[in-house]
């Protein structure tokens, strides 16, 4: 199988979420896999002098009828967050712990933990939600609160982090296509065609 | 003829060649019309604390990858301006003066000094440049000088970048249709959908 694509992404992030709904079988028709990789938005913001969206005078609004069209257009429920942005380490570490079983078994992780915060509007910040959700699809719930609190985990998704910035990783979502990058939602088409054609 | 929509967009921004390239063709097929509204969108910038592209640690890298990219999958040609960002008040107010000649002649303009700076590497912030790409498309080179420095036409992109702001325009290009608004070339594709089905 040729190499996977890098999907980077943050829990807080709309676009990240309305992407992750879509990337998956997008690259299953090329052939390829996801590499999920959450990563913390807020750390690469004190790189790039970035803003939440909500908190950016004009764009704020702007994001957030943009971001209920694009959904309706997605054709996938969405609902802007009562609590936004919020943290993102307890969900990330999950997914990375979940690595060992596979990608498809992350992304089902990526979707439920994503439709709890961006539909029903549930705090996955909470390590107890994000051990909710996660026993809703069949985890072990004491298992997953050991580990968002583990060392191990929260050393790994630092270090994801790091390399995502090192990688160039300006904003959420951010996909890696046999080193192109792609940033932003609305470049997923553009990774459908980069991999339809071989680039341009 | 229904209500034309407005286009806002910066002389100095790439991603507002592409969709000026585009949206005249675009929103024809709808029966509608364009205004074109040049504004300054360092003036924008004060208030939403965005930074120029080039100058945005990790964006800036990837944003000159994406313009380039972007040019070719619309293929329009393009090349990363020598000078870039630039101060956009000639060019702007030339095109506040050519209003009563109406908007096709605004539009020979807008292009004309867009390919000037965006493929040919012109210094369209220069007076003596804009004037002389004026006067490639017949326009009288003296008279736009003169209107580039008329305090009218000051005040009217001074006015109008303010209008801007109010209406919530965080970037460029920025499309209203029908108090609807798209913010982006990538949202282009949103306003032709927006207009063949009346909004969803």
């Amino acid at each position: 199988m040729a190499n996977p694509i890098q999907f980077y992404f943050d829990f807080a992030s709309p676009y990240g979420y309305m992407a992750a709904t879509q990337i998956s079988r997008l690259v299953a028709k090329h052939g390829r896999g996801v590499e999920w990789k959450p990563f913390l938005l807020g750390v690469v913001f004190k790189v790039t002098g970035g803003l939440p969206l909500p908190n950016a005078p004009l764009k704020g609004e702007y994001s957030r009828r943009d971001m209920e069209r694009s959904a309706r257009l997605y054709g996938i429920p969405f609902k802007v967050p009562s609590k936004f942005p919020i943290a993102s380490q307890a969900p990330a570490r999950t997914v990375y712990w979940l690595e060992p079983q596979g990608s498809a078994r992350q992304e089902e992780a990526v979707l439920a933990l994503y439709r709890a915060y961006m539909v029903d509007d549930r705090d996955i910040s909470s390590p107890e939600v994000t051990a909710d959700v996660a026993a809703s699809i069949g985890l072990d719930r004491q298992k997953v609160l050991e580990v968002i609190a583990d060392p191990v985990m929260k050393e790994r998704l630092k270090t994801e982090t790091e390399t995502a910035i090192q990688r160039g990783v300006c904003g959420s979502p951010y996909m890696i296509v046999d080193g192109e990058p792609f940033w932003g939602a609305d470049r997923v088409e553009h990774v459908d065609k980069w991999l339809a054609t071989g680039g341009w």
